[in-house]
């Protein structure tokens, strides 16, 4: 069950990093919603490393192959079927790895799980998983374009390079023609600087993905367990390197009084609106119309050129330096998955509230 | 499905704030665990209003009444069906709510999603709900001691008055002796006189609950989805009020360098650990042996007896001026709830992973 | 998760037999639904033992409690939480039974999964269960007759008499005037004197309830696993005794060439129609707008007032003397079973195919 | 949802009948084992069409490719993802149906239900998703044998060709090397001449698969709607063509006594056993440790050369005949299908029953 997520809209993905292929399953996707399978490569891409300076060089080609579910540029309604073949392996770079742990990755506790793991490039692990899950993530997005709602992410901090301006006063439209995923261009060019200064220093940065949905009817979510922001939060935490979540003002809220942050009701355009969007655009786990924002925090990549302690698998303390191909900041490239949970998951949300008839 | 949470131990909860009872239904707790009902009341009572100056007035009995699924103290591996009466209502304190929505709840939401609500109290969305929580989590909780696992939270920020030494360093024996649920006495005094001095200026506060889960196994959660710290997520965003959460260093990895924050593995009494933990122990999804350490930001409560812009259920505009008891913080309350939140997702996940074999 | 069935209309379960109470949740109940809770009543009364001669003398009165969910006669989309107590005990009637395994029933079979068991009355095992059944159905069943859909069932074999009209040449308003529920006087009087015969010969009756869902739209159910033949089979399955399930013409099918009963396309008053229905209302899992029918076969009662052999709890050979209260044949009990299970499935159907929308 | 079944082990499939490929995950298997895929491919050809003159001529390789999940032979614990691409198209024989409803077959209820179709060959409505099935259940079938739990089914009926012998007396070892499915040499020639005769008449026909489980623990199934025969029914309604499902003496109850068919239990080798197994292995849906026999009915296949009347897509009524090249019976392709399905989910049930232990 633990390779699934959405209620009516469910994604099942499979594939270790170096086996033989990425793939998933679509389930419960609207029928007769036309889809471009141009822009859905073209945002698959997007992901794939080897694309600039800041990431790593490995160059998988992620050609996604539809083996179901869509029929001449349309869908059928039955289950989507997909695949991403894995085609750069190099496994032997991993060779070290089969008998030693690295720290702060997850071979010790896969061992400890099953007894048994895929060590080559962190098998199931790696986050070259996400692919499927922006495989998912931009059909569910193309449909929900359809509906008025767009779904935007950006790299709002990497290291102690922080976008001070709000969302509202920043170009969505250029995140992807920035290669560090920041459309703040002083910003983007600090945070270049600060990416190339760790990789000298052999080392790596962390940071924060903020997350903005527009266009969101009221009335979209759950209440109790299936709150919006429950089911957002699970599947931003389901990427790896993901350390917190939060949404609206989030943390923020911790020092600040109710009377500075209540979001007053006014009507504008013959709509209720909130004179503030302290809430993030969610009430009791239900849309209120306004913008969704959400922040997800990701650590700082645990691979990196130096030497670290740790143990091998026959319980003996060891060294371990690091060989192969790995980014410095995982941030630019979380930003197309970040998207892609959000879209799954609001896309879910609305087929749940009945917001999405197709016609 | 939104009433719902958990895997093989899954929860389902009902009841609106001020309707006959709440209640829940356990379904998948082991068979033939001896269960202490007086202990299992002790801590539902914790969650309880009305039993110190801090706290709210509302003064529920909240006494606990199991239907099924335990008989003689013992389980039956039967669904455990449970109900808590609601006798204290008061509901015309509510009578103006019924036409008005009240700014930062979900009042307009539930509106939205369903074109009727029960306006009383906030219904389904009142933090009563939370109650059924605290029962099933109780359960949960007495089964993780058995197995030496034990789930203990606290206030460690209320408005910015913060807990600064390391939940290592607090004796979290001491959690429920302070109404303020914090262990550290300094700050739980300041904490005390913050919360005074919010109520006499008729405003309210928030703060971070702290959560830790000591006694783990290594082996316990699940890959991609199904991640530990995710399933927590959900669980803790779904808390109302609640805004953000992380573990380990969580947002604080953003501005740290890799070489800093990475957990170096050493053998320590025969059994791989961490040198630090700031991975919050879980690697993967997956636990790693060492303290599950979580944090869940609260909103400062949207209630206080001020004048608040908002408009009605007809679109006019009005003001609003709440009346009714209310809390100025609810950081204390919170704290049982989150510490049933992690106990129910901390066995569900130990019961998939195999790790509770009832002898 | 086995004490829960449904897709987005859901019904957990819970309560044994001599506990405290039976009871459930019924989450994902559209919202804005007017209930009428006396017909509801009426339909359990309907289920209760004790109403005439042949059926046992236990005289629960079978009061529903509506806890939650539905306020001034009016679902709210919360989850409608509700109990039946277990008013009439008499527990030591089944004190032998703490130590005897019962043959043919499911004492030793709990005993073997669970390690232990309420063993008064059959605790979870017992019929009494479904009355949680027929309150979530009842509730069910008014919602459908609101889009013109009626689920009718009806004793169709008791013993050797067999019904020989078909469904279609009987008056369905007629089942519950009925004591053994059947609407065809000459086969009710024959039903009745049968059992009779079986209950002075201190024997039990086996038989059949087939059930018609009338007024449904074509497009209900879903392919492949969810298709809704495999819903109703598995909800019928699911009721104690029951030992065969089919559909259309069912098991007759196997000695039928293709050519005989194929079901033929016409137009009728503008609506694609099928000749012949032997298809039973299903072709892949999905409604084509013909009455829906399927049968449910019961075994007879294994509780008769005979000697038995059997084995009691430290693995002796013994003999079993039953006493108690015992119905000579559960299928007069089982129609409004029947009915709730196919009312909640056809329901939970109609919402996933979007083909129920509250104005 | 509606492509997914199981509970802890879950099977996910996707592909239409004349797309590029069907394939499946399979989530939850446990990891470390030993899995034989030469092995696996043979029983996914015994479901394959072209093998012998009695099945249809479609001459598909379906050959197995694991893409993910199994390593150098043993299985990690992770997703197990395949696919059996599609080659033998010739989907110009299906041009006429791209308008034309087929009778007792899915086109007009998938057309109701989305609206769209992929004609060809029934898409997703078609046989050939089984093959995903029969990937799945070869799986559990080999995991199952390590722990003597055996899955045989055979044909025990054809048209009016019944096997008489009691399965206890067949050599089930036998069922693959009969072209018919059929272990009783008599009953199989005779099945052979009914086929033959019946595809001289431009007919087909109809039958049973009879199930049989041996070598299963005692204490496995779940209580109320997680009965292992509901479960079991489901999966085997959801089989194409499948009308009815019974277990043990099945529709064979309604007219017998219950002092007839009462199973006593006994002492036999310091184990519980029953005398007889009417019951099927089976009480209150948890397995007793007896044999689990169940028989699954098949409908004629509904494409038979011949004319039928029936209406198209514009609602006009006309008349089809049929080509492409199709099957007589579907009984003996079924056999391997039914085995898959009872396999997941009798292995699935022994999983959350905790009976399976990777050592």
């Amino acid at each position: 069950m633990s390779n699934e997520i959405g209620t009516v809209l469910r994604l099942t993905t499979f594939g270790e990093s170096h086996g033989e292929a990425m793939g998933g399953v679509i389930d419960g996707f609207p029928a007769r919603v036309a889809v471009d399978l141009e822009r859905l490569q073209e945002q698959v891409s997007r992901r794939r490393p080897g694309q600039s300076a800041v990431t790593t060089q490995r160059s998988e080609q992620d050609r996604v192959e539809i083996l179901s579910g869509i029929k001449d540029g349309m869908t059928l309604g039955t289950p989507i079927g997909f695949i991403v073949r894995n085609t750069d392996h190099r496994s032997e770079d991993y060779d070290e790895m089969a008998h030693v742990y690295r720290p702060s990755h997850a071979d010790y506790t896969y061992e400890a799980r099953y007894g048994i793991r895929d060590h080559r490039g962190g098998g199931r692990a790696s986050a070259r998983e996400t692919v499927s899950r922006v495989v998912a993530g931009a059909l569910a997005a193309q449909l929900l374009e359809r509906h008025g709602v767009r779904v935007v992410a950006y790299s709002s901090q990497i290291g102690d390079v922080k976008v001070e301006e709000d969302y509202g006063r920043l170009n969505l439209n250029e995140v992807y023609n920035s290669d560090v995923r920041c459309p703040d261009g002083g910003a983007a060019h600090r945070m270049r600087v600060a990416i190339e200064q760790a990789r000298t220093e052999r080392d790596t940065l962390g940071g924060i993905v903020t997350c903005v949905v527009t266009g969101l009817p009221a009335g979209v979510g759950d209440p109790v367990f299936g709150k919006l922001q429950a089911r957002l939060a699970a599947a931003m935490m389901s990427i790896p390197a993901a350390k917190g979540f939060d949404y609206g003002l989030g943390f923020g809220f911790a020092d600040r009084r109710g009377s500075e942050v209540i979001d007053e009701f006014v009507m504008r355009d013959g709509r209720v609106r909130t004179l503030t969007n302290y809430s993030g655009g969610l009430q009791g786990g239900i849309t209120n119309g306004e913008d969704l924002v959400m922040r997800v925090c990701f650590k700082p990549i645990a691979t990196m050129p130096r030497e670290v302690r740790t143990v091998d698998a026959g319980g003996n303390e060891t060294v371990l330096t690091t060989r192969g191909r790995h980014d410095v900041c995982a941030v630019p490239r979380a930003v197309p998955v970040v998207e892609a949970m959000a879209a799954l998951i609001v896309l879910d949300a609305m087929l749940v509230a009945g917001k999405i008839i197709i016609e």
